[in-house]
Formats: structure tokens, C-alpha cells, sequence
């Protein structure tokens, strides 16, 4: 099952859906709004019952509508730098550990929305990463159990202002809708082994990462076991896995995003995140 | 004027109040739970109608309180990293900038609350800070006016896991009741200079930082200025400035927190914060 989360300009109403082929349910309107998000349909451990409107006749077309993110509003958004063993070496990276640092949902933006480069930086980049979506609460969890904890995946573009990461790691990764999320959230019974996924990015249809989830250092189920030892996850946080080698900043000349770009980040069997680049000045701020 | 949170054990109640002496007023009964707590009322802009209550008779004695993080449900807490001249030659920084972290409120706790020491670490040290509560939504501001952004100041125990800090910083800075937050929020226009207050951290009575506000190497109004400039502040939102050199990882031999300890950060003009040191298993986890 494949759920998203959209914007109707026409009711100015937020909502969330069941994507079917090229076409959208419309959940929130089915329920009676009982819940106004994914996140609140995952608190509540309603997607078996979500999942009953697969059969309905589809309410848009994927085209209709303006996404937002995946889950708008993530109490938490932790995410993993240096987890593959190509990034690794791109950076020298040198501590026998991935790194972690937080998101906050301020940054995030939807399927096909505008990734906006921060006018300070001369170096913003991308990163397409795997999205966990935690489904109910995990503390401590071991990581034999920690995929049950999942309630599905989705695709990120963790994009990154470099010249701003290193000083101030917080500060590359907050900017205001910087990190793409999205098409959708697959859910986890469609992907039981999410380490063994094809991760793609294409910047103008070229591809600029070509890796696979089998070469993260810690898995899916190994981070959430050292996340949730230290901190209690809920239903609709979400880990983002890291990103594979092939970055802009470590490529001679160096790659990075301008306006006008489109970046995409495509996982096997999860989906295509796909994001224009546009600038502040464009973006209206 | 002191403001200060609350639980009473009594009417299994939380409320905020004003703090005038030993006595407190509390002013959620007095306004009606109209806001429910300081961050509602910082939203709200009432800090000016809750002075208007200062001259009342005291309801609680201070010893009688349960004390909640001043802020118990910040949307965001920045915290700053190697911020202080002396701590930064301790560690050895080299990067010219001070770092910066997330904190969750989830890892807060309150003024004579137990911090805990997690069982996975056996390097938990103290790190005592000046805590800027912000007043008001503030996004790129700038130096010059960041000052008018603060509602006031409170100390900080950055209680870290050491021996997590550095592969996974998040993980060594959000343990649940790591972050002890009080004991009060001292409104700005009592603190005209934030950059020229003397800090003190006692552990066991024993004086262990001794340094000055004046010390840091991003003021208050340059760290507000740098923050706001990626990401959005709103009222409540907390900002943990840095410590002092003299933490316990770097003293020979290192002298990290046990259960049992007492620690406690003093900061001039602001208060004093008071925190005994528990095990997770002693404190029931």
C-alpha cells in the first residue's frame, strides 16, 4: 500500500491518500477526517484498516495534486551521515561509526515541490537517501524485532549546504525546505528486506549515485536499535538512512545544485522522489 | 520577574508561576489556565499582563514544588558546542566555529529532578550553560537586534554521554533526564548583558567550571543572528550557549557522574539549577 500526503488548492484543504496506478483515494475524506494525517492514522495503528479503500474508485490523478511531505510534521527526524562505505571514503571519514544529526520538519518539502537553495550557500548539494517511517513506539528495541517497529519507506533528497556543514554540521541540513520527502510511504510488508534495494539519484537525468542499501554500514534494523537505545521513537518519526558516495562536492569539478536543476532520487520498489531546484529570490522569500 | 514550571502533586496539575522570593504565585490559577504553560504565554505575548501579578500573596513555597523543565515542550533547543575559549583548547577544536546540536525535549528535566545517568555509558559528565529562551518568531535576524528576541534566561546541565558524543553526537546528547533546565526563566529586561555573567558549575560542592560569559566565542546576539539566518526561531524555542572548559573528561583523573553526586550550574544574576544524579535502575527503568 502506497499513502501520500497532498495539498487541494481547490477546498484549501490538507489530506492524505491511497495511490493506486496513476490514480489517488482520498483517505481523509473516506474516514470522515478521524485522521487528518498519516501520522495521526499511525498513532491510532489504523493502516489495516486504511488499506480496505483499495478497491475505490480514485478520487485525483497523481498529477492533480500539490504533495507535501510524506509525514508533514515528525516529532523526530534523525539522520544518519557517513553510512555507506562510498561516502565514507569520498570524505575520509576516519570515527568507526556513522554520524547522526536532526532535521527539523521545518525543512522538509513534497513530491514535486520546489527545493529551494539557500542564497548563503555556494555549495548546496544532494544526497538521496532511504526514509524509514517508524509505525509504533520503540524503546530499546533489539534489532531482531526492529523492523516490526516500521511502518514503511520512502525516498529523501537530504539536501545539504557543504560549505555550512562542517562548522555548523546542524546548520547544512535545516534550511527551509531543503529535504525532499517523498512520493509516498510504501509500506513495510511490500519491502520485507529494505537492505537490498537499488539507490539511485539523477541530477538532469544524469546519474550521479548508483549504489545499493545492501552496502549501508549499520542496516535499517541496526540503527533503529542504537537510535531507539537512546532516545524513544514514535509512530511517524523517521530515521533517514544516509547517502551513498557520488556527491557534488567530491566530484572534479565539483557539482553542485542551482536553480532550474531537477534532482531525483529513485529506490527499487519504494518509488521516485523528483525536485526542481529553485533559488530563494524565485521561491519568493 | 522569575518565571517558573510546575507540577503539584496535589491536583496532579501542571501550572507555571511567578517566583518572589521563597514564595511562587502561581498564574495559571490566576488567569484561568488561560495559556497552559510559559511557552503558551510567550506565544501569546503575555508576559507583560503576568507582571501585573507580581504584588499578590504567594500559594506555594518553593520546597513544596515538583519542577518541570522551565520550557517542558520547546519546539526547538539548539545546543552550541565548543563555545567557550577554554573548553575549546581542552578538546583540541580546530574547526574556526562553534558546533551545533539538537537536543529533543524528551531529554529534559526539571530543578531538583534526578538527572540519570545512562547504564550503556560510563563517561557521563556535566556541562553547565547559559540557557536563552527565545520571546518571540525571529528568522534572519540580525546581531544588532537579536537581543529583542530573547524572553529571558535560565542555566542549563548538558548532562553528555562522552563515550557516545563523538561517534554519534546526537546519541551522547539526548538520553531521557540528561538536560536538567532551571530553575527558572529570569525575563531579559533584568539582564541587559547576557555576555558578562560570571558561570559556576559545583559538583558535590566542589567548585569543577569557573569562567564567564564574556568567554564565548559566539555571543548570545551572534549565535541568535547565525541560528535564526537557516532556521525559524518561535517563542520557546531554547538555544544552550556552550559550556565552560573543566569538564570531567579532560580533568586527571577524569571525574565523570555517578548516582549519588550532586551537581549544580550557578549563573549570575540568573540563579542557580540543582540536580542530584540517579542510575536508570534507581530510577526505575
Amino acid at each position: 500500500m502506497k499513502l501520500t500526503s497532498y495539498f487541494l488548492p481547490e477546498s484549501q484543504h490538507k489530506s492524505f491518500g491511497l495511490v493506486d496506478g496513476d490514480g489517488v483515494i482520498d483517505l481523509g475524506l473516506r474516514i470522515g477526517w478521524r485522521f487528518p494525517d498519516i501520522k495521526a492514522a499511525l498513532e491510532a495503528q489504523a493502516l489495516p484498516a486504511l488499506a480496505a479503500f483499495a478497491n475505490q474508485p480514485a478520487d485525483y490523478h497523481l498529477s492533480d495534486l500539490t504533495f507535501l511531505p510524506v509525514i508533514e510534521q515528525p516529532h523526530k527526524i534523525f539522520c544518519v551521515g557517513m553510512n555507506y562505505a562510498a561516502k565514507r571514503q569520498e570524505f575520509e571519514e576516519k570515527i568507526d561509526a556513522p554520524t547522526l544529526f536532526i532535521r527539523f520538519a521545518d525543512s522538509l518539502t513534497g513530491q514535486g515541490c520546489p527545493v529551494v537553495r539557500p542564497t548563503l550557500s555556494d555549495q548546496f548539494d544532494y544526497e538521496g537517501e532511504l526514509a524509514v517511517v517508524i509505525g509504533k513506539p520503540a524503546r530499546a528495541v533489539g534489532k531482531e524485532s526492529a523492523l516490526s517497529y516500521v511502518a514503511g519507506y520512502s525516498c529523501f533528497m537530504d539536501g545539504t549546504a557543504r560549505d555550512m556543514q562542517f562548522a555548523w554540521f546542524t546548520a547544512g541540513k535545516n534550511w527551509s525546505h531543503t529535504g525532499a520527502f517523498g512520493p509516498w510511504l510504501i509500506t513495510a510488508d511490500e519491502i520485507p528486506e529494505p537492505n537490498r534495494l537499488a539507490i539511485h539519484t539523477y541530477l538532469n537525468g544524469q546519474m550521479v549515485q548508483d549504489d545499493n542499501t545492501a552496502n549501508m554500514v549499520r542496516s535499517v534494523p541496526e540503527l533503529i536499535a542504537y537510535i531507539s537505545a537512546f532516545s524513544s521513537l514514535s509512530p511517524g518519526d523517521v530515521i533517514i538512512t544516509g547517502s551513498p558516495g557520488g556527491v557534488g562536492m567530491k566530484r572534479t569539478p565539483p557539482l553542485f545544485l542551482k536553480a532550474g536543476d531537477l534532482i531525483e532520487v529513485e529506490i527499487e520498489s519504494v518509488g521516485r522522489l523528483i525536485s526542481p531546484v529553485a533559488s530563494e529570490e524565485k521561491f519568493g522569500r
